[in-house]
């Protein structure tokens, strides 16, 4: 079984801690457990997609666009000073780690990945709007969590999540009166 | 969108935890790195599934087969005292979790996890033969973890395994041979 070596390899996405809080919690969440949260999403809200789609090509995206962290790191969506897509070191890892499996699988996985990246195809665009909605959910959950906690403004989320708009109008509706409604609770800043 | 209740629900999923640890670690699993995990192995491992599967329903399956934990909590395999498959218990948390659902979505899941918890179609027993290879995974790499932990022999361990057999010949070689080398090992004791 050569995938064993694979399997092993990405158990470290289980390591990796992203800035946002769980639910209403103060324990970070990790790789792993938000990757599965994003599948979960995908599967009961695809019906809000824009586009069809081909959900077991979302699933694999989301399950997978994480991974390459392992060497690369997590990098916080709100950081200025580090660029968060595609970079050369995430490309690296993709090859890196990918490459561990069987040579057709791993040209499959780092092809799927590179189309969550690009967000153009309609799987894409939904995936994304899912890993843009979760943290979303959490932060109003928390309080205000990484937006009150790194001091970032109603207008920088605000761009950050209408990307949602593309796999999701109804999501986005639903998205943008959270967001709103953060501004009121006084747990967003408006500038 | 009515499956926000349920989104916010299954995050407590990342809190129920196992009784295997990480890869050569000391920390425990918990239920949604665990399902993740299960999910990235069936994609990969598919190949070997003894008859053709649709990787879809295989995908949710893994990633929901542990919710009613959420009510019913983590059965440790080796419990000679509490019944694991399909209690009284985990009906009722089936119902309750996935009913915060749609009621088309809350039915279909509930298909999904009956169907994985009979496991007699392709898509369960293959789905089975992964949530059982993994700890197997894990407890060769944690020189015998659980197997030494709790004082479970050979015998049983090889029982509970081989319904990997079930679901991929070829895997159930491969737990098989590591079985058998645990054994040599001394990491898992025979009677």
């Amino acid at each position: 079984m050569k995938q064993l070596n694979f399997i092993k390899e990405i158990d470290k996405v289980k390591y990796i801690q992203r800035k946002t809080k769980l639910f209403n919690s103060d324990r970070n969440e990790n790789d792993a457990e938000h990757s599965w949260h994003l599948a979960l999403m995908a599967i009961v809200l695809m019906e809000h997609s824009n586009e069809a789609l081909d959900l077991l090509k979302v699933l694999k995206m989301v399950l997978i666009h994480d991974i390459v962290e392992i060497d690369a790191g997590d990098t916080f969506i709100y950081d200025n000073q580090k660029n968060h897509s595609n970079t050369e070191e995430e490309r690296m890892a993709a090859n890196r780690i990918f490459g561990l499996l069987p040579t057709e699988q791993a040209e499959e996985m780092i092809a799927i990945w590179e189309e969550f990246e690009a967000g153009v195809t309609s799987e894409s665009k939904f995936a994304r709007s899912m890993d843009r909605l979760e943290p979303l959910l959490q932060n109003t959950s928390n309080n205000g969590g990484t937006w009150k906690e790194f001091d970032v403004n109603f207008e920088k989320v605000y761009q950050k999540k209408s990307l949602i708009k593309e796999g999701s109008a109804t999501i986005w509706d639903f998205a943008e009166q959270q967001l709103n409604e953060s501004v009121e609770k006084g747990i967003l800043k408006k500038e």
